[in-house]
């Protein structure tokens, strides 16, 4: 379903039900933009903390405008052994609301908007009949300035026994049709009389309009808040950007801190879980195609041939991968279990792990607790000319077999060798060169906290003015909004479930908590040696694309 | 003729040709946003000096987007007694020319757009079909990549003797189309041998296809190019933005200060003049409506009814509004004359000034020589706490009759009084004030004179990071792109006329240098107290719009 200002206000409802009733959500969103400042492998540097990761995609990324909401819901109807899905689009525009209201600046980039143009993206719509929002602090601020018009006129202050048609509208409130006694473009004042009664109707009347009025200037944003109030399970793909702009265009500023961040987006009551997927792969076996059909009076997609780019059809996708993904997770229970739900406790370790784009040793963002340490022994910190390219790096490292290398910027990227045993070899034979200089990854660590320190929290990694410069597309850039990444989220997914590996015997559906009535109350883990016999069985039918999983459960 | 990437190419002839016969050009320019900063009353203060203004909009407007801009070409038709018009529409959009093309961002102000949209404007046309661009620095850095890539292959160096389909396209050379031998999705080597003569007329393909595409890449800035090398005379409507957006986005960025702002726009060799108008207000007593007719083939538009708020309409209406300005300072000369070319001496005083918005006392931007400079004897420099108001102020002063206040920001205003003795009586009385402070106009520029001494060249007026807030929208705002300050616009015109009736006897039209062929090839300039008489007897039939025009007259 197409949701603008036009229809809006007439679909909430339908919104509000099919949030309701699901048994869990994917969203999915569509920017202006990706990146301000450094270029998309610069922005995601394959050695990013999650700290830097937060911090440069709130420096880099947050001006740029979300303009398509993806909402798709999903609800497992029993008698049919599928799922329900509807799926919205919802466009998305700052109109201002009326001439004190922000007016809001927000960049485009120029790769994505072409690459949005290709796919089809009508501008127009977002444009023309684009909904609006307001975060909390100007729907506050909105609040409180009516009920200071409200209070006044209750006093008697400002309340006009006259007014002009030129004055403002609303001062309009004892307004009377009368025929206008002069025609010409002149001033003219009208003046009508009211009793008591009639002006309180009006009043009355004037107070319900006033509250619409606001309700259709937060607009959006109450949608972001039914899925907030819902507490249901939201899946996205790559979410970490989309659950970055949600907060910043719907709620509130960023947050500086990325543990502050975690706390703002826990207690918004938005869970979040990170599975995101190639849909064809998950078609394939180990996986399923799940069971799906739209709800009646609902835009139903055709995943066999890849629709227009829009959010809704993304959302849609996720959905289908996270329930490829959760079913899949059935298969390793005894007995095996064809249908798992969304508040199967098997799904529970995967909750609130936003997958981080493109870091080689962190699968994800824990909004629930430390993030993963990963051990960089075997990373190295180099700095050279800015002439040098990768290539030069390569030579550098060429005794010390395979390198992988995360570029930083034009003089300075970090060089993974293949072998830890290698790193105090290239230290040594660096010492004495001239055109370069390699330090180890915790000396670059220490050396930046000690920067840091001294210069307190104002510590810069990109020129401040850098946006309005041209950067150029790096040739790793994968497209825009959804990068094509599979492998890598697949990884993460693997990840999750070696962790879930750890916790044997664990129950799954505990009697009364989940509303799917599955004839079996208990379930137990295999141990991760037997998944390692079921795997090893099922080697030969696996398809190439997915080798990362069948390795990661080894 | 709406010119798009898709019929660019097919279009440049007809464009190039336009330019060469026609007698004159008009221009206008949509853009993506007006200000990124101050809102429209703080941006175009009715007291700022020339330097002022260019500064603040080259720091709050450069950064939006031209994304449409107006051409249309006037041509006078001797034997049909009309100008003969063409208008085209070109749509432009920055999209990147290939993966190391800059990768460009560009701000939009959600008012603008909203006001734009509400014009029906194609934002579609503009995102998937808009021309791109290159200024100058970015096109010979891509001829310079260019060179050296043939250079490389010229001295074998690079030439590959076979390649992969995955290389870039620059590599492709000497791909043959050979029938993969591979169907599955692994990479794959073609080999192929070409003797010296094909390798040869291969080269020769190839340069020529790279000039090709380098041409693509200039794209629309030939268009400007052509312009300005025609030397045709372009009037434009309050234009100083539009020749700003258009030197930064086609030529170069532009120049810190005013005075190299101004050999800049002139070494180009684009001459401008600011006449601008309310086409309606021209259509009346004493102008007449000039005699046009659309060229066959193109576009033509219906001024009764307003068209789209699109820039080629726009550009036509400007141009409209120029010949009946031109037409009507021929009804000053002995003989009158109905029709004045865009060659005649008459118009040269005009040429070059670039009217300045909501100035109160500076009428236009000259070009080719010192502004002017107002006395501002009776405008007050006031500070004041951050919660007063403009009634406030009209407080203030109320003792002093008729004021006029240029708010500059939250906490000062220039407050104009209407008699200069007064201002020595309003410094005597605050003398002892707390809550407030003024200064002269003299003391304020002296002050921020010695300021900018102090700080050299880094004086800031509006705080840096100013633009990604929220803005408030003024309710002065008149608009976006077009704002309709008609009356302040024919005043501007009635300015230059008054200096131009300081030149009595001018010569118009000198023999040869008019190709409409006048059959008077002299004519006498009226001296300003016979105007006056002709005025006066023209009053009665003068519209109340135009009291203005009539007065400046006098």
């Amino acid at each position: 379903m197409e949701v603008t200002r036009k229809n809006y206000k007439d679909c909430l409802n339908t919104v509000y039900s099919a949030i309701e009733e699901a048994d869990f959500l994917a969203i999915d969103g569509e920017f202006s933009g990706i990146s301000d400042g450094p270029n998309a492998s610069a922005l995601t540097n394959g050695l990013d903390t999650p700290e830097e990761r937060y911090t440069k995609l709130k420096k880099h990324s947050m001006d740029f405008l979300l303009f398509q909401f993806g909402l798709c819901t999903f609800k497992y109807d029993q008698t049919k052994s599928k799922y329900i899905t509807k799926t919205f689009n919802f466009y998305i525009f700052p109109k201002p609301f009326n001439r004190t209201s922000p007016d809001i600046k927000f960049i485009c980039q120029s790769s994505s908007i072409d690459f949005l143009a290709s796919q089809g993206f009508d501008f127009n719509k977002v444009f023309c009949h684009g909904i609006p929002y307001l975060n909390q602090e100007e729907e506050a601020q909105l609040r409180e300035q009516t009920e200071e018009r409200r209070n006044q006129h209750a006093n008697g202050v400002g309340t006009p026994s006259y007014i002009s048609p030129s004055s403002s509208k609303e001062h309009v409130l004892f307004y009377l049709i009368l025929p206008p006694f002069l025609f010409c473009k002149e001033r003219y004042i009208q003046i009508s009389k009211v009793d008591e009664e009639e002006r309180k109707r009006r009043e009355q009347q004037k107070l319900e309009k006033e509250q619409e009025e606001l309700n259709d200037a937060v607009g959006f944003s109450r949608v972001i808040h039914a899925i907030s109030k819902s507490g249901k399970l939201v899946v996205g793909h790559n979410m970490l950007l989309d659950v970055m702009h949600t907060i910043h265009q719907f709620y509130c500023p960023l947050p500086e801190d990325l543990q502050d961040f975690k706390e703002v987006t826990m207690c918004e009551l938005i869970t979040y879980t990170s599975l995101a997927e190639l849909e064809k792969q998950l078609k394939e076996s180990p996986f399923k195609p799940p069971q799906v059909e739209t709800a009646e009076g609902f835009l139903s997609y055709n995943t066999a041939q890849e629709q227009l780019h829009e959010a809704g059809y993304d959302a849609y996708i996720t959905g289908l991968c996270f329930i490829s993904m959760a079913n899949y997770l059935g298969s390793f229970l005894t007995p095996p279990k064809a249908y798992i739900s969304a508040r199967s406790k098997l799904i529970e370790p995967f909750f609130n792990k936003l997958f981080l784009m493109r870091i080689i040793d962190i699968p994800y963002l824990n909004l629930t607790g430390p993030d993963l340490q990963p051990k960089r022994d075997h990373v190295l910190y180099v700095t050279f000319p800015k002439e040098w390219k990768t290539s030069d790096l390569y030579q550098l490292f060429s005794a010390f077999g395979n390198i992988q290398v995360s570029w930083i910027d034009d003089t300075s990227a970090f060089v993974s060798l293949s072998q830890t045993d290698q790193v105090q070899i290239a230290m040594n034979t660096s010492r004495y060169a001239e055109s370069y200089r390699i330090q180890t990854y915790a000396e670059y660590i220490q050396g930046r906290q000690q920067e840091k320190e001294k210069l307190g929290q104002t510590a810069k990694t990109w020129g401040e003015d850098s946006w309005v410069k041209p950067h150029y597309i790096s040739s790793t850039t994968c497209g825009f909004g959804y990068p094509r990444c599979t492998r890598a989220a697949v990884h993460c997914f693997v990840n999750i479930i070696n962790e879930l590996i750890s916790f044997p015997d664990e129950e799954e559906n505990p009697q009364g908590t989940d509303p799917s009535n599955d004839a079996d109350g208990t379930v137990t883990w295999q141990q991760a040696s037997t998944v390692q016999g079921r795997k090893g069985r099922k080697k030969k039918k696996k398809s190439e694309g997915l080798s990362g999983l069948v390795n990661h459960l080894n």
